[in-house]
Order: structure tokens, then C-alpha cells, then sequence
């Protein structure tokens, strides 16, 4: 590949190996291919010589397993230099991306070409790679949130060094290979989600026409259970499709990590007594809601009625806020703080960044929550590996009842707080059907015994979950291989992996069980 | 499996052989397994044994090919007996089914039940299977028209007689697997849609809560290339989910195919001069088109505003009709008859069964077009294999453009006219950017030579559509396996294909190309 691309200095490597949970996986080598022959070239080579290759796209898979390989002694392939945007379609609605595409850079582009279309961004960094978040099947917060349901025509190095295109993309001249995703015969696209079957190296991403109006919506209830009441109450415009995007409804610990890190004084964990006290010092509620409405001022409306009704009882508070209350907003709070005596400014720069996430605007703001524990305070340039923060997300997936809701924030809230760790919390109505609720367990590694004491609560959560049934969306590489489902499913996908990859080469132990 | 699950009377056998189109491949035998476990043990013994099996769900795949095996000698696995409606949830909103239930047992469900909930039905058949239509992909009217996108949790015997699960589905005790499609890990799903590399016993469908009302529209166009303005017209409310089901567009000879069968006194083909004259007889047009709003009154009452606003211009006539119309209609037939000498009552039997479509409601009207050239009338029980109706489907997709929509129904105009046969044609806005254009050549296989003719004009029209480009998002038998993508994506197929099912046993030919 020629030395350039290729990394063996001591720092880096050490750099590499660093998530945000204790490792021990080591790093031999960083390979920096920035084209899709570089992959291929090296993947063929890697094959040959039986050693074994971890890609990472922008490597930013920060709370389940950052860079690090699910097993040491892996090459890491970081592709975040393969920064193309390969094609852009302004009157379809699509962009076709290479790995190292950050949210910022597409945002960039879309701004750059003054596009009519939004893109959707995750609440994770603005340099996060869309593909990366996109197999690991990650989801924002406008209608085309579920980011793997919205792309299409992969082109993936296969472990073999072979490159397949997926769908039509794959066939001479084809003219829809952008627009459809299934193709004709089998449809593959999900073997190479949550994967290491092959390397995906592009992807068309489908964008979303920008709306006429747009209104942002926020709730809260303060009744100790009141995400029964919330989920049972939207669960009916989610699914007739009133709600077109996901609705995200915090725990009062996760709102509390929003605003600020850990407050002094305090001790940790900060149990359910002082969280309330802490509430009403700063006036924000046991749960809190965010969503968007998005059409034409009339669509918007009738979905607001919709809303205002279907929420009457199951919250106390529901506003609305569009560009222009947030400019109006902006303009007064000086006169707001001489008249009320509180401080707007606050407020507005906490609701912003949520407010672009629900346009598909990508922030930084969100991950600063990863240094709730930390003594140092949330830098310029957040970097959880690199600043100690302790990490670990578990996202359990559940029907869209209000009781299935309560019972899994119970079990997860007790859980927690019983290993000594505060519960943040968000449930997300992902689907029309299904939640998934976003667990951050949230811990200092520069303090001693944390780690294992973090690591300890988190195994016991996965167990007690997976009993329960509660399966999680996406895992963290200690969890990895996926939890075992009956004997012939682990035949089966390994069976795969025997074809596409029997000398165990690309990221071993990565979803797939090990050959 | 017992004799009385095995069918050998020569009878039967002919009768499955037969398709919509010539075929020379020879059944030795019929299976008719009634559970799971049949399946499964049949499999084992067909496996050891090395003879190739052919699995259908209702076997109703007419114009691709209806119950005939790819290649000749496979024992064909009948699943039509396999009928049970395992689960139903109706806060949740999806049923689990086995292969031999139909889109009419599904709708008598959901009746008996005094269900919220909607189903989506193909224009195919009462008598279609729902998990048989799903896998190849099939779509229908309702904004759950895309069936494949609405189903999950598989349950897929394997080649060599193992069952799998897909998604959460197959994890102990899971809670979200009928709800959520992906699990964690790879999603295996495509891989068992248009495939031969399972057999699906079980499927979860998701269903559409009722709207609170319903608003079915059609439209006209005289212009001879009205389709382009239509399409773009129609585009961005697709886009931007005004409209949240598909549209379809039919040419004039699929209209005058659904009205009623080849006039009399006509020659064949039917030239466009002569249509333009059955036109102006029958007063039809060009093309006519529909589709149908779903929501609240207000919502529908913005999107027929929207809609007004877009066609305006594109098109010459919009008529909204919903109960209430319909039921006056129905009313003032006779009096409509008094003052204008029409006859209403035939314009609502044609309408009914397509405004029924879009609210899922299952028909078998569009099925009396195969015996277009049939000099038999339309039977009460239609069945296009017993009566030797010609037909044969290709279905290219292209992007949503005006320009390609027209673009293509000029190729396959001139191609089926020149073949000697009209081109009926329907343009279906499948996805927010995808329109499928659904070609049916409909001949008389009772008639010497036609059955050559057709089969020759068919294999014509599909080397012209893909040579620009236009491949079909399904396949009939004789265009199978899957036109050759690159040599290196048929090797992956192939090796996946090896891994399970090395002995060629299930379908050989179906989609994957042979082992």
C-alpha cells in the first residue's frame, strides 16, 4: 500500500486501543487505505497471509467498543481518509458516500449546494461517519431516522478482496440502482449490517425533502411514572403515521447529564430523593419529550391538534417552537430575565442543539453528557476515548406499550443504581411498533476500580435484560458475538461466514460467532 | 410423510406443470406437507436422498411462472395446506401466518375479529398467499403496500431440514420480535425473499390502523405522453409523504383489458389508431390513474388540496370519491340512467373493486384481464393455468422521473406492437423515488403458435429493457436465475448458496444461479 498508509507509531497505536471501557485488545498496525482498491489490495493480502482486519469507518462507535477489535491482534483499518461524496441527486433526493463521510460533511454539502433536501444526523458527534452509524444501524431524529432503512446500494470488499455492489447498483447501466433497494433475487444489504462479512465502502443515502413548515414539539410529565402514560399516548399517532419521526423521551438523570456533569456536593450514585430535590432546584421534570412535525403549515396543524389531544393527561406541559419563536425568543431575553428574573439564554442554548437534531442538523452538544463523572469539564473537542470517560451504551428494544416501557425503566433505573451508577435513560419510538431504550451507563476511568465496578453492573444488566427478553439493538463488543439464538440460526451464520470468509480475517468475533 | 400428504395421480401432476406460458419441466410428485415439522422432515429426506424439491406457498405465481419448477424433475412442495393464523395482536397491529394463508382468509380474519386494523392486498387474487406474494416482493394500494418492507420475524426451514428464526424472533423469551425487523447481528431476511434458499413457514405482517377516514381519487390524462407530467407531478407528494401509497397509472389498453375482453370485430393487435377510436367509444383515456389519502378529515382534506394543486395541469380530470359517494352513487343509478342516458351501474362495478383495493380489500376482478384474448368469457372461478390464458409479466423499475416513465411505456409500446400484442401497461409509484412498470402480455395459448410468439416478444422486450438499463424488480421462470450482476457478486450468491444447500436440493435455478 505503500508506507504512508501505514501506521505502526507507538502513540497511535495505544490511542487506538483506548475506548471508553477497559480493553485489552492490542493493535499491531493501523492501516490507512484511501480508496477502495487500497481495501481491496489489502484485504487480498491479509487473506493470503492469514492476518486478521478490524475497518473502522470515522471509529466513533464510542460506548460500544470505539476502534477496538473485538479480539487482539488485529490490523485496524481505519477508512475515515476515504472522504468522496461520489453523487449527488437534487431532484431524487440521494447522496452516495464513501466511509470516512462525516454527519458535517454531508451537512457541509447540503449547505454548499443550497439543497432543498435535509439530511438526518444522530445525536452522537458532527465527525461521525454515515456509514459507520448506518450498519451499525443507528437512528436520528426526522422521518428518515432509521439510518440503514434509508440507505441503499452498498459496495462492499468482501474478505477475499472481492467487490459486490448490492440491488440493481451492481448491474451494467443500471438506471434505479439509487431509487430501489431490493434489487431482483435475494436482497444482501443486511449480511453486511452489524457485520464482518465484508467492508462496506459506499452507500447511497436517501434525503429528506425539506418541509414547509417545521414545528418541534417538547413535553414533560412529572408523575414518577409517567412514560406509561406517554408511550400508550402516542403509540397511536406513531403507528397511523401523524407522527412520521421518532419521539424522544428522557429520564430526569439523562436530562440532568444534559445540562451539566455531576453536581458537586453531591454524592454519587445521586439517588431518586436527591433527584428530586435537584428537579425542583432546577426545574425540569421526572421525564422529558422531543419530536417534530413536518409539512405543510396545515399538516403541521391538524397534527398538532392531534398531539395537544392525545397528550391531555399524560403530560403536564407541551410547547411547540418553530424558527421564528426561537428568534423571537432569542431577541428577548433580556427583557424576559428583567421581567421574570430568569436566565432564557440557558434554556435556548440547551434547546437548540435538540432543535437541529430534529431538522438533521449535527451537534457535538449531546456527547458532553459522557463527562457527567469527569473532573475536568467538557472540552472544546470532546473525545471520550482520549479523555477517560467510562462508556458503556445498552439499548434494549421493546413492543410500544407504556407497560413494557415502565418495566424496562424500572429494572434498568434499580439496576444501576444498585451498582452504584446513575441511570440515564431515553426511550425512543423508533418504529410505528418498537422502542428502544438507550441506556448510557456513565462512569469516570481515571478513578480506580471503576472500570471493573462499571463493567460488573453492565453484565449484570445484559443478563437480567435478556432473561426479561429484552434484547438490544446493537452491542458493545463485550457483548459480542450477538446473544446466541437456537443452535441452527449460530449454524447458519456461521455457515455464511465460512463461505465469504473461512480463514476468520475480517473483525473475528464481530456479531457473527467465530468460524 | 404419509401417503395422503403425496400426490401422484397424473392428473394433478399435468395440472402443475401448466403455467401462463409454455414450460417444459416435469413434476414426478406432489408434497403436501400440513405443519412445520413435515416440511422440515421432508427436507432431511430429500436432502439425503439428493432429490431437488420446489416449494410453493398458494402456487398463484401467474405470468412468472405459477407452480412450474425452474428446472424439470424437482418434487413440488405444495404448502397451500399449511393455513394457520398463529398470532394476532391488535394493540400492536400485525398477525403471524403460515404460507397457506390467503389475502381473503387474512380479510375474513381481521372481519371476524371486528379488527381496527387494515390489510394491504395485491390486484392479484383472494386466493393468493400472503407469505408466497411477500417473498417475491409484491406490492399493493395502502401505504403497507410494499409487503416484503411489512414483514419480519421469518420462520425458514433451511435446505438440509434445520428452522431458523429471523431477527429477535428466534431468541428466548423475546418481547420485540414481531415489532422490530432487525435484531442484532446481521438481518438475514432478504436473503430468503425471491430466493431458494429456505422455505418460509411463518412471517409476521404488519398491519395499517383503520384511518379515520378514506379518500379514494382518479384521475385522467388524454395526452398521448400524459404519463411524464404525471409522474413529475406526482413526485414530490410522494417524496414528502402526502401521498403515503403507492399511485398507479394504466395505459389505455390496461383499461380497456378491465373493462372488458379483446372487442370483437377488431384485429389484433390493436393499433393505436384503433384504440384511440375504443377510446372515444368507451370514453376512457389515454391514461387514468389512482390512489387514495389516508388520516384524519383534515389531513385527507390537505392532501386533496395538495394533490388538486400538483395535478392541475398534468392531468384532465380528479374525482375524490369515498363511502358516503359511493353509497349515493349507488342510490342514484337508475335516476342517472333517466336523465342522461348513461348507465352508472357498469362504472361502478369497475370502480368498486379498485376503490376496495385501496382500502385492502381483496379482489379478483383485475384477474379477468389474463382472458383478454380468451374466446371463453371470464368464469366465475377464475384460474389462468387451467384455461390457457397466455401471460406473461415483466416489471422493470426506474426513478421516479417523467421522462423515464415515458421513456420506458414508448420502448415497451413499440416492442409488444411490433411482437403482435397490445402492451397493457401500469406505472406504480412503488417507493418515494422508484416507479415499477408493470407489463402484461396477455395471449390465447389455445391459439397454434402463440405461445412461441409470446415467449419470443417477451425475451425481446427484455433484452431491449435491460440494455437501457430497466431491469424487472421480479423475475418470471424463464428469465431465471438473476441477470448476471458482475462475476464476482454471482460467485458470492453462489458460495452462499453452496454453504447451504450444496446439494442443489431446494429450487434449483430460482434466482441463484446453480451451484
Amino acid at each position: 500500500m505503500g508506507s504512508e498508509f501505514v501506521v505502526c507509531e507507538p502513540v497511535s497505536l495505544e490511542r487506538a486501543e483506548t475506548a471508553t471501557f477497559r480493553t485489552h485488545q492490542k493493535i499491531p498496525v493501523i492501516l490507512r487505505p484511501c480508496n477502495r482498491e487500497q481495501v481491496a489490495r489489502a484485504m487480498s493480502i491479509a487473506c493470503r497471509n492469514g492476518v486478521p482486519v478490524y475497518p473502522v469507518s470515522s471509529g466513533k462507535n464510542w460506548g460500544y467498543g470505539s476502534r477496538v477489535p473485538v479480539v487482539t491482534g488485529c490490523a485496524l483499518m481505519d477508512l475515515s481518509g476515504m472522504k468522496r461524496i461520489v453523487d449527488f441527486n437534487e431532484r431524487l433526493g440521494y447522496v452516495t458516500v464513501e466511509p470516512g463521510v462525516t454527519q458535517q460533511d454531508l451537512y457541509d454539502e447540503l449547505r454548499a449546494r443550497n439543497s432543498k433536501f435535509w439530511m438526518d444526523a444522530s445525536g452522537s458527534s458532527p465527525r461521525c461517519s454515515l456509514i459507520g452509524n448506518a450498519m451499525e444501524r443507528g437512528f436520528g431524529h426526522t422521518p428518515y431516522g432509521d439510518h440503514f432503512a434509508q440507505a441503499c446500494a452498498l459496495e462492499v470488499v468482501l474478505p477475499n478482496g472481492e467487490t459486490v455492489r448490492t440491488g440493481f447498483a451492481g448491474l451494467p447501466s443500471a438506471r434505479a440502482g439509487q431509487v430501489y433497494r431490493w434489487g431482483a433475487g435475494p436482497s444482501i444489504d443486511g449480511l453486511f449490517s452489524q457485520s464482518n462479512l465484508g467492508i462496506v465502502t459506499g452507500m447511497t443515502i436517501w434525503l429528506m425533502p425539506a418541509p414547509e413548515y417545521f414545528q418541534a414539539f417538547f413535553f414533560q410529565s412529572d408523575r414518577e411514572d409517567g412514560i406509561a402514560a406517554i408511550v400508550d399516548a402516542l403509540r397511536p399517532l406513531r403507528m397511523d403515521g401523524t407522527l412520521r419521526s421518532a419521539v424522544h423521551i428522557a429520564n430526569d438523570y439523562k436530562v440532568l447529564a444534559g445540562i451539566q456533569q455531576f453536581p458537586q456536593g453531591e454524592n454519587a450514585p445521586l439517588v431518586p430523593e436527591r433527584m428530586k430535590v435537584l428537579r425542583e432546584r432546577l426545574k425540569f421534570t421526572r421525564w422529558s419529550g422531543s419530536g417534530a412535525l413536518y409539512g405543510t403549515r396545515a399538516q403541521v396543524a391538524e397534527a398538532r391538534r392531534l398531539l395537544r389531544q392525545a397528550l391531555k393527561g399524560a403530560t403536564s406541559k407541551l410547547q411547540f417552537l418553530d424558527d421564528r419563536t426561537l428568534r423571537v425568543a432569542a431577541k428577548f431575553t433580556g427583557l424576559y430575565r428583567m421581567v421574570t428574573g430568569l436566565d432564557l439564554t440557558r434554556t435556548l442554548e440547551l434547546v437548540k442543539p435538540v432543535y437541529g437534531l430534529l431538522r438533521g442538523i449535527p451537534t457535538q452538544q449531546p456527547l458532553g453528557s459522557a463527562y457527567w463523572r469527569k473532573a475536568m469539564p467538557v472540552p472544546a473537542d470532546p473525545d471520550p476515548d482520549r479523555d477517560g470517560c467510562g462508556l458503556i451504551w445498552t439499548a434494549p428494544v421493546a413492543p410500544m406499550e407504556g407497560e413494557e416501557a415502565a418495566r424496562l425503566c424500572g429494572m434498568i433505573e434499580r439496576r444501576l443504581l444498585a451498582g452504584g451508577f446513575e441511570p440515564m435513560i431515553s426511550i425512543t419510538l423508533l418504529t410505528e411498533r418498537a422502542i428502544a431504550c438507550v441506556v448510557s451507563l456513565t462512569y469516570d476511568r481515571d478513578q480506580p476500580g471503576e472500570d471493573e465496578k462499571a463493567m460488573e453492573c453492565y453484565l449484570a444488566l445484559r443478563t437480567e435484560l435478556e432473561r426479561e427478553g429484552y434484547y438490544s439493538y446493537r452491542l458493545a463488543t463485550p457483548a459480542l458475538p450477538a446473544p446466541a439464538a437456537d443452535s441452527a440460526y449460530e449454524r447458519l451464520l456461521r455457515s455464511i461466514r465460512v463461505a465469504l470468509d473461512p480463514g476468520d480475517i475480517l473483525a473475528p468475533g464481530r456479531y457473527v460467532p467465530r468460524v
